[in-house]
């Protein structure tokens, strides 16, 4: 492969992890600004960071009723994978990323579209989970895991985050 | 690389939690229904998806005995990685996925060795847990580093789970 | 891709757990000694791992401070992902390692060095974490983003740990 190669990524988020998933947002922006075709695949918790903010109406039996409600709401609810703190580590590190001129992670999901990346959420996770497409944000594909495969095979970076 | 390309794939599993376990899986036996050869190296916390449910006698030293006797003995005793709740979260998750007809880590487990997927168990951290061969599933091989690297040279498609 | 290739690898080093850093350098190491080029990212907590032991006198705000006093400095300090048990775990796995002759993360961290494999820092995260160079071990090279997918996109093996 030679230096200036240019390839497709893919990126799982796995993770629903407000560090994480601004690493993989910062991946996926870098990527596309170098002209990369970019998939992003979100399975897992990595959906509670396509939820939209407000409460969907939704019908969800018991216990998909309470992971709704426990489970954050999309980018301004996800916590720090460590020194979170109940929040207040969140709270911290988007303040000094916001000092910093470090886009948020809202931004860098607009950024992301903007520039073409394929954000893709896993159909199996949305069935557990019990999330109806409107609850998450507009735009999704819906796939499984042979959609994910399909698209690794012709890709030359591929990133479990 | 083509689109119908069908390559390699290897996975390193390096958490024992139930949910990142049974991503692995799911991706490991999707990739093997599409024909590919797919090698799984379980390291660290991965080990403990492998334990036997039964306590194995087995000569360990009082630190390894303690972690032995502390970390969780196989696919029924996972934990989440989050929102776990001292187990009623994985217990709660399983719930959910069986009403949803998704495979559990056992059969998901039992369904990848029937496709050929390879299970590797990393030995260096066999021997720093104190496991025993006994102590695990039958019919792993056991292996270090290089033989990780090897295997991942030849694939098209490498994670770190 | 035949079976004897070697080729450039690179690690995006996001966790600063012990474990993983160890898992991180240990694959690092044995690549390097199978003659491939190895080149690890270091993002997020995976700075702490290469953080100097002391206090070093460095301006920063009032979070940053904080942050930089409440997190580890350096390998002696990090802690596990699993069964840390505010540090006894961490204790406990480096006692069994070095009975059982496993290197320790310093010696990892030497012997890559020594082996070639670079080390480079994101600079977005030395910038929200307020570390100056100094604060952090000799030798490392800062970048950024697109520094990371120019070298990915010339490697055959690309993990996120």
């Amino acid at each position: 492969m030679e230096s200036d190669t240019t390839g497709k990524k893919t990126l799982i988020v796995f993770s629903g992890d407000l560090d994480r998933a601004m690493a993989a947002f910062i991946i996926a922006n870098g990527a596309a600004a170098m002209g990369d075709e970019v998939t992003m695949f979100f399975t897992f918790w990595g959906l509670n960071i396509l939820r939209k903010p407000k409460k969907v109406k939704a019908r969800k039996d018991l216990v998909q009723g309470m992971f709704g409600a426990m489970m954050p709401r999309g980018p301004a609810k996800l916590g720090l994978s460590k020194m979170n703190f109940g929040g207040v580590g969140a709270v911290m590190m988007k303040r000094v990323m916001r000092k910093k001129n470090v886009a948020t992670l809202n931004e860098l999901i607009a950024s992301a579209r903007e520039q073409g990346v394929k954000l893709v959420v896993c159909s199996m996770s949305m069935d557990v989970m019990g999330f109806q497409p409107d609850e998450l944000i507009d735009g999704l594909e819906i796939a499984g895991v042979a959609s994910y495969l399909w698209e690794a095979d012709q890709a030359n970076v591929n990133l479990f985050i």
